[in-house]
């Protein structure tokens, strides 16, 4: 189950500062592997706002199920994330086992069980025993610090070989300066379709919970729904955010307050730099893809067209090979079932444009498109010449070492 | 790019008999390969009806084009294909090119040039120099002959580890006995959406074109397009049917002819024939897979939600690991978006149920489950509890085999 880091791997990991309100803990529930934390406990300071994105799969997970039931009250006291086990089609036994993980996180943090917020990510199908987390959870609360955000993000790994953090410090236009940390575990089954596989993002910044879930829910579209790995929707995604109002000033209550777009500006950045990590750590990953479409028929076309080129096996084992074969995206454009036109399309791999108008460049140099393959970061740029429609997605090739991940038994 | 032959090809090929009406020759025209046939040329006698189903792709090959334009004749003289490059995305060079072909073809045949049909397969992208079918196309036009079904097949093959071909002998109730015989080629860019890459069927039956042409429709339903290697549209799918009528029968000339259910019937069973050896052979495929979907809300539905556990590659990694891993079913049932309960789904592979109710079957056994897996065909049951809905389609594994296939440089 171990595996080398990804090359694609950030060159350095930020330092995440503390957020006023966000105390973490992690601790080794022994739920499935040994000898590592699984455990990822966050206890907020009441009057936080939580808002939450989730899985559009129609088999999701218990944890999804819980906190959908119990975001209405746009608040949470604590945050409860295991690794190694999703809770993923458990039945009856699931639903047990999210309410009594979340009434032993009520008693440790102090609140009412609707209150903690859920996650989990692992092996589908298999009873979680949230037994397990008795003791555990009443000494991380004990324990919890404003520090250890690294260490967070590592708890939650499943496949993923590198954690996944970020942060970002905003000044919001009148002197008020708030931080926004996140964290994020993904790695297989990627194609987000709300929110990645788990992502959790905290602000001391006094946000209202409409204003937050507006606000997630727009950045979940621009960063991890513009992500794949492999084309398959997890039962588990979730994107989690919360703001403790801890700033100190006074809080956004609506959409039009002026300090929103710089907030908004710093956490769809964050968000999106979280997304690319997910796409970074692509099991097997050894390239890192930008698709850009442009000159579409509108933007939600192009992005079609775009997760139809991320997601065809066929381009993603042709960037594995440094193979500037223009034919397989002219195929998934094809197949994606929106307006394009054959003969107006034109297609680049990095500088170096390969087809243009329906037919291999006059220009086109073998050696040039091959030198751009070659490189870790790959943009692969379809323009349609239709309209003015256009996107930009995130994913990385597809390696033996995926097959080989995915082919071990009972991963 | 030679490979060795799939595990999964059928164990023995069928002896197609002469089709009356119907005369084949193959051919070297070195358009790409060295050392094999990449030619197959196929004379019609005067009066053959004519029918075909092509690709959804909206970046059609240019022979794809020419057969649309050309089909609503309904009737052919001549067929010509070849293998090695695709003549898709070849612009307007790629028009003058099917023309030439079929010029070329039609001075052989003795017929307008809009009488031949054509396909191609092979590189996309690559102009295609319709020069090298002068001569050879009058040459094969002088050597036709009835017999060779197995060497036509063999011409039009490419990453194919072996030679597609099919027949079906029918009693039409009357006495009256026809013969059906069909070849096929595809093995990776398998998503056939209306047919597969390509595959020709004949028969000396009489049946008048639009009576053939639903005929062909309603078979490509019901055995191409339930198919999939790699959920990758082919631009280039192409199923072309002709009936001779040179079995001495009366035209069938309406859908109530009482002949035309054991024709269908024998049709549609050549057709799902045709369909599993492309599966058979999918790029590294060592697993044959058939998905049955029941219960579903409809037979659409049933389909959609067979298609996403089919071409799921955690799916199909898993089937390559020979791991039972029914959490991945569930997550591939989830992401298709139709109508599903997770907690009335129940799972079987092969004859072990796995997973009951939306958890995991208490009476499952691993070893059992495992033994199912460790066949060179394994079958996935999902019954979704909710109404009358059916479909079934079929698949392979996805290897380190098929990555490797598709990596290599220019593939």
């Amino acid at each position: 189950m171990s595996h080398p880091v990804s090359p694609l791997a950030p060159k350095s990991v930020p330092d995440c500062p503390e957020i006023r309100g966000v105390r973490l803990a992690t601790a080794e529930a022994g739920i499935r592997y040994k000898g590592r934390t699984d455990v990822l406990y966050v206890a907020l300071d009441e009057g936080a706002s939580a808002a939450g994105v989730f899985t559009r799969s129609r088999c999701p997970s218990a944890p999804v199920d819980w906190c959908r039931a119990n975001l209405a009250g746009g608040t949470a006291r604590a945050v409860v994330v295991n690794s190694g086990n999703a809770n993923a089609f458990t039945g009856g036994k699931g639903r047990d086992s999210t309410r009594l993980t979340a009434e032993i996180a009520a008693r440790a943090a102090g609140c009412r069980p609707e209150e903690v917020m859920l996650a989990s990510t692992g092996v589908i199908g298999e009873p979680l025993d949230a037994t397990r987390f008795e003791g555990v959870l009443a000494d991380c609360a004990s324990r919890a610090a404003p520090g250890g955000w690294l260490e967070a993000a590592r708890a939650i790994m499943t496949t993923d070989t590198f954690p996944k953090v970020a942060t970002r410090s905003v000044e919001l236009g009148n002197g008020e300066r708030v931080v926004i940390n996140g964290i994020a575990k993904g790695s297989g089954m990627i194609a987000p379709d709300m929110a990645t596989m788990l992502s959790f993002v905290f602000t001391d910044a006094a946000i209202a919970a409409p204003v937050l879930q507006t606000l997630v829910s727009e950045g979940a579209d621009t960063s991890f729904n513009c992500t794949t790995v492999d084309g398959d929707t997890s039962t588990s995604d979730t994107l989690l955010a919360f703001a403790t109002g801890r700033s100190g000033g006074k809080a956004i209550e609506n959409a039009d307050d002026p300090r929103l777009p710089a907030f908004k500006a710093a956490l769809d950045d964050l968000l999106i730099d979280l997304a690319q990590q997910v796409a970074r750590d692509g099991e097997g990953a050894r390239k890192f893809v930008t698709v850009k479409v442009e000159s579409a028929e509108s933007d939600a076309s192009a992005h079609r067209i775009a997760m139809s080129i991320a997601n065809s096996p066929l381009v993603k084992t042709a960037v594995a090979g440094e193979d500037a074969n223009w034919g397989r995206v002219v195929m998934a454009v094809g197949k994606a079932g929106e307006p394009a036109d054959r003969d107006l399309l034109s297609i680049s791999f990095g500088d170096v444009r390969v087809a243009h108008q329906g037919a291999r460049d006059p220009d086109y140099d073998e050696a040039e498109a091959s030198a751009a393959m070659k490189k870790d970061e790959v943009t692969i740029t379809v323009d349609l010449g239709l309209g003015e429609g256009k996107a930009r997605v995130w994913t990385c090739d597809l390696t033996k070492a995926y097959v080989e991940i995915n082919g071990d038994y009972r991963s």
